[in-house]
């Protein structure tokens, strides 16, 4: 080998991604069309129709480069949240807009602050500039703990991830604790609200609030585009300057750009995807027969213990039915699993899996 | 503002855009249709139809996360250049490709060495990781130095950008030259193939012989998918395995990975683009009443001199034709435009703007 990588890669895991429907359906003998998969927090209700119609009627196109920064998909997103141009950046996904923003601001020997268990992904973007993360323990009802969170911040410290709801427990954080911190520090707040659209207390007026929070967003879930990477926040101006400095040129594809155009213009595919959530939620909360804690997201953490989380999500396999086994996540421990709410069908599915898997441990 | 962007990120300039045809015709009240694009190299035959066809045939299954890495694409790539899967990486656009890899090698301190004029963005992923570009500039018929180049080498030097055909001069850098600095140097030399389609000179089997040689490549130019963002990599299999700690997952969306798949499969479309390319070349260097350099890639460089390049950009715009100004790139002077070579028509149409010009000057 000619050189060597970094050390804050050199010491870093591949991604590892769960299987997805071909390879269960191989391994285990199934018909693909009879594997669900309820792992990745996908759409149950396929894409928007508005947003099919735009993909096609944008391949004619895909020869030509897209706009450099996304600016229709912005004055769509401003339209749609009344808010400022000046205010929303865009990336391909939120991994795209973390990317973005973290090598704006975090350099060698710099820190983010990381309440675990959380999703994984600000730990390999903090390595990526060479910088620590240091984690801070949510509390056992997976609150964060907002006086150690403050405890861990110092000089070097410029981001605090705050994810709400949390992957993969799906509890919201208080608005007023993002308020107690924001006014503390004065490294940046990141509120990564991927999963706000199935709750009912996002915190976006915090931005025209504070010049140190960032509200972080995605159309991978209630929009139902998670196969086309598109992610944008919402950022004070200052941040959005300099974000345009290290922001790939053309980041989002023509493709990309339609749909989520055509996705946004379709609300009533919106309300829908947040109610099919909502009910299959409050169904799978009284019918799963493991313990489920209380979720505002499009997924539920189930405590299955004392079996293991691995043992249950191999034999959820088996029987055609794809879910998360949470012991990857840092601090989360190896009896938990991760089911993503799906079609009533699906749920129905799921739960009588988990029964026959319960009563034959 | 709460905490300051780090400095190489403070001192960089924001990413210009050329105008696109839209804005052309609003700014000079030509109708849209009327206004040809001749400045971001894209392919002038449009995508291929099985890109086509493929794009609307994934766009029900949008919902859906892509494949974490983009497996199908790699296999495909592999069985069309006869090479392993171990070695062949992939991102969003060669600018993905090359981010990907700098924050894999490139720390603090680190340098670059770019020759110069060439594509801009080395410098700019350069610094992104807090590291500095160090410019060699390339000789008068615009081929690299080699002696420069290896005496600018040191310690702290991790990659070596050479461009070929190079952007925005169009000449092909010799196999010898990337030989004899691959096997002076410990650090990485990535060459920059996004044109070598155009071209019959590609230096892939140095990516066998060599465990410090990178070969970017894109979907951009010949293959007709510029709008979909899709760029690969051929690699030594050890740089592989770090790369992929550090790539973003799911990078590719779902229906570029089809609409890639569906260009691969249309060997007749990959030929007849490159055929119409040099054709055009060809008629271009004949009839061109500036000074126009040889060019092995889609485009040519013409130097307008004693006019300069800010003047007949803007007089080519007024008469519905966008080229690129080529002042902005470090050290090319401000007497030289880029010119895309078009279908014949389009051709045609910009040899009689560029005469009008240069008669009415």
């Amino acid at each position: 080998m000619a050189i060597r990588p970094k050390p804050s890669i050199e010491s870093m895991k591949e991604y590892v991604a769960g299987r997805n429907i071909e390879e269960v359906a191989r391994s285990y003998g199934i018909a693909p069309r009879d594997v669900i998969k309820l792992a990745s927090n996908e759409n149950c209700l396929g894409p928007s129709p508005k947003a099919i119609a735009a993909v096609k009627k944008a391949a004619g196109t895909i020869h030509l480069y897209p706009s450099v920064d996304a600016i229709e998909l912005k004055e769509a997103l401003a339209a749609h949240y009344g808010l400022p141009v000046g205010n929303i950046v865009t990336g391909p996904g939120m991994d795209g807009v973390l990317e973005t923003l973290l090598r704006v601001f975090l350099d060698k020997g710099d820190e983010s602050v990381i309440p675990v268990p959380t999703f994984s992904y600000y730990e390999n973007v903090t390595g990526f500039s060479s910088a620590s993360p240091v984690f801070s323990m949510r509390k056992p009802d997976y609150s964060i703990d907002v006086e150690d969170i403050l405890d861990k911040v110092n000089d070097r410290t410029k981001f605090i991830f705050i994810t709400s709801p949390n992957n993969p427990t799906g509890n919201v954080t208080p608005v007023e604790d993002i308020e107690r911190i924001a006014k503390a520090v004065k490294c940046l707040v990141f509120v990564d609200e991927a999963y706000i659209d199935f709750s009912d207390r996002p915190v976006l007026d915090l931005v025209k609030k504070f010049d140190n929070v960032i509200v972080g967003r995605t159309m991978s879930k209630a929009w139902g585009l998670a196969g086309l990477r598109i992610g944008y926040a919402f950022v004070p101006e200052w941040v959005l300057k300099q974000y345009m400095k290290a922001a790939t040129p053309f980041a989002i594809s023509r493709v990309s750009i339609a749909a989520a155009l055509g996705a946004l213009s379709d609300t009533e595919y919106y309300r829908k995807s947040i109610e099919t959530v909502k009910k299959g939620r409050k169904y799978l909360a009284e019918s799963l027969p493991f313990k489920a804690l209380p979720s505002e997201a499009n997924f539920i953490l189930m405590d299955v213990a004392p079996l293991k989380s691995k043992f249950v999500a191999d034999e959820c396999m088996k029987r055609g039915v794809i879910l998360r086994d949470c012991s990857p996540f840092r601090g989360m421990g190896d009896t938990f699993v991760r089911i993503t709410v799906g079609t009533p069908a699906e749920n129905k599915r799921l739960v009588n899996a988990l029964k026959d898997i319960r009563g034959g441990a």
